[in-house]
């Protein structure tokens, strides 16, 4: 007997209307996200590709049928405005998130906004606060941190919480690219500060921050900072000639966590070999977790209870039914990828839409590290001098 | 402006209505391929998940709303027979491959089958006569050796292509698993002869013949082989009964490639902690490879050619542009999962559909297979004399 | 104050006077043995280095000045004839140990021979035999089996023998170099039948074999083998002309062990790439082991009993006071390197002939991997056809 | 014939004496590498192990006896005025090394103190001026930063002085252990300033920072940072009483190479697993470089030139001829351990006297260390703020 499914069947989950801005490099990965995640996971809503924005008519035109976006939009007030989006996914370069965001929130829809929060504390803050009154009015704001959705660093969240690497005494995030090292790399955008905010601190250095607190479970309280542009000027996107590179290729800093425990960060677009190299460790009394991005199907852990005779660093295959996310994934050792962290995210935000709570990380999440993200900025100019960081009563 | 964009644009490619028999394991990872795909690459067709079919009506009804395929049938024959489904894509045990794939070929439709080919070599020679048959009309048939397709195996088998590894001296393939450690573990289909065909041998020692032959690009001529049930009676499971296991838990066997090298096996399903643990070695007097499924976006390649000082095995980030199927994909670093390889299968097996070519693996290919399956097990059988395998004109 | 130390000290060891056969790669990794051990470890005995025998005599002289052998010998029955020499080292090509340690068990000394114990098992046995004899006299025989004394492995035997692997279902081991990729390496002694015995098989297949059996507590009862030469001939070490490999360049065989457990092996002096790659994989019902020579510092471990959540393999740092012969070195950490398997050979060796008890491996152990050897070589002569290996009562 | 090899060789070297001042960890760390040089390298003098010297008269007899030294002595005075002995190694804590390397290079003596240099710039300071002064008299001084001689940090150095790294963008070191982690670890002298001088940055960060500027070629202009102790009050050694640990667990610090580099620092006695886990990584615009300590035998090489398809890190495994000291060793895949960086110190030293020529590291590399190590905790008493290092002239 043949049964067609195009006439949803009667249990299926009211719809979800999602808006996306900006279709690059976050958008198609968003899009991945939103297509699977309700044919993979079970979710109270089901989400829709309602439209997709962006300034070019024929490319967003493109972009929306080979994405699978029902319609596209060339102004993203537009987009907003739409009855069929109820959460609008913004996907743009940092200086525009505040704008959208607030406007959406404002309009009384849900917003997922990419990393890092904004291009400025002053951003931030007005998005914190547009969020908690868009909270009060049960809409749900949250920013797209997606590695704490690695399965892995989930486990490791999870361990934490648990108590199986005791107190905290080090954390340390490095999180390394390569794509700067080429001198003729083009001005692009991620290397003008009017756009991007800064360089590998807000891009890279924003992942490593959120997931030094998320996973210690305490914000960062002072940072002592370096930054440094190696490579000053460098070709015109649309040409031979050469203009100011205006953030920076590197950053490292110090810093110290609330829980009195010592954090220490390097980020960097210029390390030759190392592609997405993020590596996460932290050290405690009873145990220590380590992670590295290019191997994210795994999670080292070292249980300082065993016996000496037998104890050491163990790599968990963070691909058990067991292990967070997985029991809608595929069999024991069978890894999944980096764009599967979308997919996690569309979950959690769904879930979070429907149940009316608090996502994580909120938007107050978001504008901590920002704050942190000024310090280290603030450091580096005055002489590394350490550099307190005001923590939000609300955050992490 | 809004555009919709649920009436194709102009430009689209002509539909591929595929239609899918089984919707466990197998089946939702297909359908995250056939889903995905026209997303990500550019195709000649688009692929519509036209009908997914299985025995059980509410089963399969919840099955094709979740996993989005546009109707369900409860007949296979019901399946085929459908004119919107141009495509038959074989996602059950190897028992029912042969009946399934021929009358698919016969009714003038392509096909895809899931591996191994089939549970015996005439039901795989039946399979191979069909595919021959039906190319001769222009229809396609490919057998579904997944891991060809993940980018690092691609790219080693491109390098031995290249020249890279020269002449092939060793080939070295282990797959553990470990899932029937527990003796408790039910006695399930894939612990059945008459369902399965084999056990270790068949589900994973397909892959690790199919590989090497590949890889190498030379087909196996003879073998000498073990197979073992350790745990000879499992729980039936229905109920407390125990039943006899009918297949092996492992095979180890060695073999001899046309080309003069040597060829080492084992598959087993008993190894503990090896979870998916597909691992490929390739010697040569040029170079070697080296690959772990468990991190299967890495490739290691040791260059002979190299300095003694500063030669070793590099580990290919295999995240690139240049590699295989990453062109479509993200930026470097940012790995892909297990699930991307049908992803892949979906694309090339798309593109020979509309180019009127011969698909790798052919069914002539997942025949050659066989007859090695065929010919450990007769090995095995006869004190682990060495057995020659007949090798088809076409093939490899 | 100051002391002289050269007059010993009350409490100092009696001396053991120990005389060693070649000094070539061998006789110098034996050397460092015997300089170190009493250094290092508290011994019942002080090994004296009283002569070194060869049959150059500039050479051997110079050997001995430079190895720290107190005097220096060209005629190896002069050596077992010294009265300062109770202990009989024999570093020599296969070919002369069996005259040598037979010749010098019957003269009364104790006996280190090098592995492989012969190069026939009728060698093996006679000096099985006159060990036996030797044996009821109170002299004690040893075959150097020295990779039983690294400290992972002698972990991992401890480890097997306190069940934390459960019982036993495969053993694999690979041990693969590359010298011989080159194709004008010269025809040295080790690859000419009537010096060496064998190739790759005596070479590092004896090595492969004596661990299979020492790890899982029980002997092979047969095999399935391949061999095979891939450079047919090579440069004459005097000069350009070619002369014929009498030898293997790789060996391919599986085999079973008493206990039941699957063995799979590979040995080969042509994988590109691989310097010293002993290779030991033991999965049991229990939990797994994993060793990799080129990391011998480590031993991976995963115990099945762990929860999935957690359960991985962990890599022991094999360098804490709580693993064999750590309590004599350095702290955590500190990683010992090859030779330092002589040191602890010499150790165990000086132990037993104070003790009089037997050492292990003793020469029945190595006259049964002789039978090993015969059995792999009788299989590949015949069609890889199951050849059993007679086991002695008093092996492993 | 027989050779009596006591007396020496006419070609044998003439004797260099040895005399050491200490006998514990480093002591013994020592002893094997003047025990050993002369047996595996071919020196132009031949290191006597004259005498040793401790504060115990029955303890350094029995330590004398063990090690293999001639004489003891119980004041280190009398050690240094003896007639046999021509080069003094210092392997004392750090308070006591300034008053005896002086006194050992007005005495005439060449000097091998043990790292850090000393525990205050001051005393640095004089050694330097002691050995710039004896220097003109023909004696030799070097700091024992043993970890220079690991055969892959030695061939990174030549890598980075060949050019392929390119220009250093980045050092990144971290060095982690685990044995403070107990709070029950007594307040052993490496936990009391007066005599340690520092904590984790003395004992781990000297080294941390003599490679950083060693590899780097280029001394550090200046650092950021902070330290902190975590286990405030520990057991005494001689009961249960707590008393007040005086020095740091570990320390964090940023800086920057005269060349322009970024540098980061980590160093901590509580990373729990973590047991002697020296981490050092180099970027640059032509590659890059990677060492782990715990895994000593592999460099790991990244050659930005590859083409991007086949880039990759290498694990040169450095065991190789061609590598640096490893001509005198064993053939390749036969890795070397921990002492052996002792055995290599003392044949650069041994040649350096023979030779009248300036060891490295010289007494003025180890008080540019010194003054790192106090501008490090000068920035950490002052919030961290950018502390610039004095360079000498002659230094790195």
């Amino acid at each position: 007997m043949s049964y067609d499914t195009t006439t949803p069947a009667p249990a299926v989950a009211p719809p979800l209307g999602v808006g996306m801005v900006g279709y690059a490099f976050m958008g198609q990965a968003h899009s991945q996200g939103w297509r699977t995640v309700g044919r993979v996971f079970d979710l109270p809503l089901s989400p829709a590709m309602a439209a997709v924005c962006g300034r070019d008519p024929e490319a967003v035109r493109t972009a929306a049928a080979k994405l699978g976006w029902a319609a596209a939009e060339t102004d993203w007030r537009a987009l907003i405005a739409r009855p069929d989006v109820q959460l609008v996914d913004i996907c743009t370069p940092g200086d525009s998130h505040a704008e959208i965001a607030v406007a959406a929130l404002e309009a009384g829809k849900h917003v997922l906004c990419e990393k890092p929060l904004a291009n400025t504390v002053a951003e931030a803050e007005a998005m914190a606060e547009a969020a908690r009154a868009a909270r009060a009015r049960g809409q749900v704001a949250m920013v797209g941190f997606n590695y704490r959705r690695t399965p892995a660093l989930a486990l490791a969240r999870r361990m934490v919480g648990e108590g199986r690497v005791g107190t905290l005494r080090h954390v340390r995030v490095t999180y390394l690219q390569d794509w700067l090292v080429d001198p003729d790399f083009p001005l692009a955008w991620r290397l003008r500060k009017e756009a991007a905010g800064s360089g590998a601190l807000g891009d890279l250095g924003a992942h490593a921050i959120d997931l030094a607190q998320h996973l210690a479970g305490a914000p960062l309280t002072g940072v002592s900072a370096q930054t440094e542009t190696f490579v000053r000027e460098r070709p015109l996107p649309d040409g031979g000639a050469l203009g100011p590179v205006t953030v920076d290729d590197a950053a490292l800093f110090t810093g110290r966590l609330e829980s009195g425990a010592l954090a220490s960060f390097e980020v960097s677009r210029v390390a030759a070999g190392r592609k997405n190299a993020l590596r996460v460790e932290l050290n405690g009394t009873a145990g220590s977790l380590a992670f590295d991005l290019e191997r994210l199907n795994e999670l080292e852990f070292h249980d300082h209870a065993t016996d000496a005779a037998e104890a050491g660093f163990r790599r968990i295959l963070v691909t058990e039914q067991e292990h967070p996310y997985l029991e809608a994934w595929w069999p024991p050792g069978h890894g999944l990828g980096y764009e599967h962290t979308f997919v996690h995210q569309a979950r959690d935000l769904v879930r979070a839409v429907a149940a009316g709570t608090e996502p994580e990380p909120s938007f107050a999440d978001g504008l901590q590290v920002q704050r942190v993200l000024a310090a280290v900025e603030e450091s580096a100019e005055k002489n590394s001098v350490w550099t307190p960081v005001p923590v939000s009563p609300d955050t992490v």
